[in-house]
């Protein structure tokens, strides 16, 4: 039997990774601090990761073979910065231990593609050399190299999206501005990023979990795109490019980074099959997922 | 008066841009060794740019205001190693000085990102260091360096696609393939490239050649994208992706480098209009001539 505890699984991550491990033949279990959403297929656990009696709590009685590890603070607009990045490194690393000495035996964090810092082009988990310049991205690689170091595997995510995206980030604040008709600023949009779809992203970390790889692998699509081409796909799929000013805003520190991009190949050597969904079928079911949310909610 | 001389005007980039220039307000004279095929907006004049006559004969009486010297030899399969590239570097400094000497001041030679030789991020101009592993590229590289030091213009073309490329290149090779129900066989797929519609190409030369820039600069979309994204971009428009298998071969030298993709700010220093069409909209309009000129030809 293979159980499997999520940490963060109540998140915009964890929802969509909760099926897809239950799809794979998990048990799946998952930990938050309060909220516990309707999602089926998994059973719920209360604790608070940033306190040791929590830590104990969500392992000692499960005993679980396998832990994901998503679990993180990550308001949008402050992430990057904010202080509690330290209490969530130093959290994550006493999590593996106390998982190791409960005997589970696979092991998977999971990080992002800030760790890396700036690169003039690819992020290769083999040969950049990581040079953090965000709080959030130097805390995700001091838990990146405690987990790597004890032989677990280390995820690390590039540009999420899809359903229950915090409302905050780009695609969601975007499509909430164009369909209430007001203008949208950004900044020239040349910057590449990796986007990938959330039901893929779930897919590859069950790929990995599944796997006897170790150590640090990027979970992105392999398809760098730039800012302007996505902002521009949402835009005419609500007929609303006249509202897009590029160049409105100056682009700073991380988000003026011209590539923030994965190496694929490390991953590919676990999963070929990824991503299936893609960036513009994925676009397609979350704007349709977004205007029933608004719709809903007007 | 803007009168401007294009030498390769016949070949496949040659013919996008000789209307790109008229409507810009250029007269437009093209070089050809002998083709002369029947486009418009261009006064034709035959000249072989291999030999110092054929130099003294295209730019003697007409005594250009502009130059873009596109002229190669490019034969799909051999081109990288073929020793001609040696006669064309030296053909194309030849012609740059008998061009300074007739008058012609504002002179667009027209290189390749393969001058760059692999790197593990994007092609940048100003820090990029080039190490072209293919006599192609170093021939355009040494042609670039006389260029450049006599203050001339230099694009470096990436990856082109549409109407009138030779037919054993990537794409038209895919078409042919895919619209006669044969397998194509491919390599893993995962390489990033940035490809350029032709027309695209065409304004963003257009907007070089007319501006005051001057050095090395990309020609690109700023768009990379993996061969398989591409490939199954195509096939599906086909719906023949059952037809791929991607892996059948190995990739190797060039078309084994997991990314030659272009940074295009100083590009957008000059333009930022373009990619207008773009690649699924010049893949739309590419597939269409393709399948048009092939049914004519059944």
């Amino acid at each position: 039997m293979k159980r499997v505890l999520v940490t963060g699984a109540s998140g915009f991550l964890g929802r969509a990774l909760v099926p897809a491990l239950a799809g794979r033949g998990f048990e799946v279990h998952g930990v938050a601090r309060s909220a516990r959403p309707a999602i089926a297929d998994v059973t719920w656990h209360a604790a608070d990761l940033l306190t040791e009696a929590g830590r104990v709590q969500a392992l000692s009685a499960l005993r679980p073979t396998h832990l994901v590890h998503l679990a993180w603070e990550a308001r949008p607009g402050r992430y990057r910065e904010d202080p509690v990045n330290r209490l969530w490194a130093q959290a994550s690393i006493e999590l593996l231990a106390r998982a190791r000495a409960c005997g589970t035996s696979r092991i998977l964090g999971i990080g992002s593609c800030l760790e890396y810092g700036p690169q003039t082009g690819l992020c290769d988990e083999r040969t950049s050399q990581c040079r953090p310049t965000t709080l959030y991205g130097q805390a995700k690689l001091s838990a990146a190299e405690a987990y790597i170091a004890a032989g677990a595997a280390w995820g690390r995510v590039f540009f999420p999206f899809g359903p229950h995206e915090p409302e905050a980030r780009l695609i969601p604040s975007l499509i909430r501005h164009l369909r209430a008709g007001q203008s949208f600023d950004c900044s020239h949009g040349g910057q590449l990023r990796d986007f990938v779809y959330v039901e893929d992203l779930a897919q590859m970390i069950v790929a990995v979990l599944d796997s006897d790889l170790t150590g640090a692998v990027n979970l992105g699509s392999g398809e760098p795109r730039s800012l302007r081409s996505v902002i521009e796909h949402v835009a005419d799929r609500l007929e609303a490019r006249h509202l897009i000013r590029f160049g409105a805003i100056a682009a700073t520190g991380v988000d003026a980074e011209p590539i923030i991009a994965a190496d694929v190949r490390r991953l590919r050597s676990v999963t070929v099959d990824v991503p299936v969904i893609g960036f513009e079928q994925g676009a397609a079911r979350d704007l349709a997922w977004w205007i029933d949310r608004m719709s809903g909610k007007a």
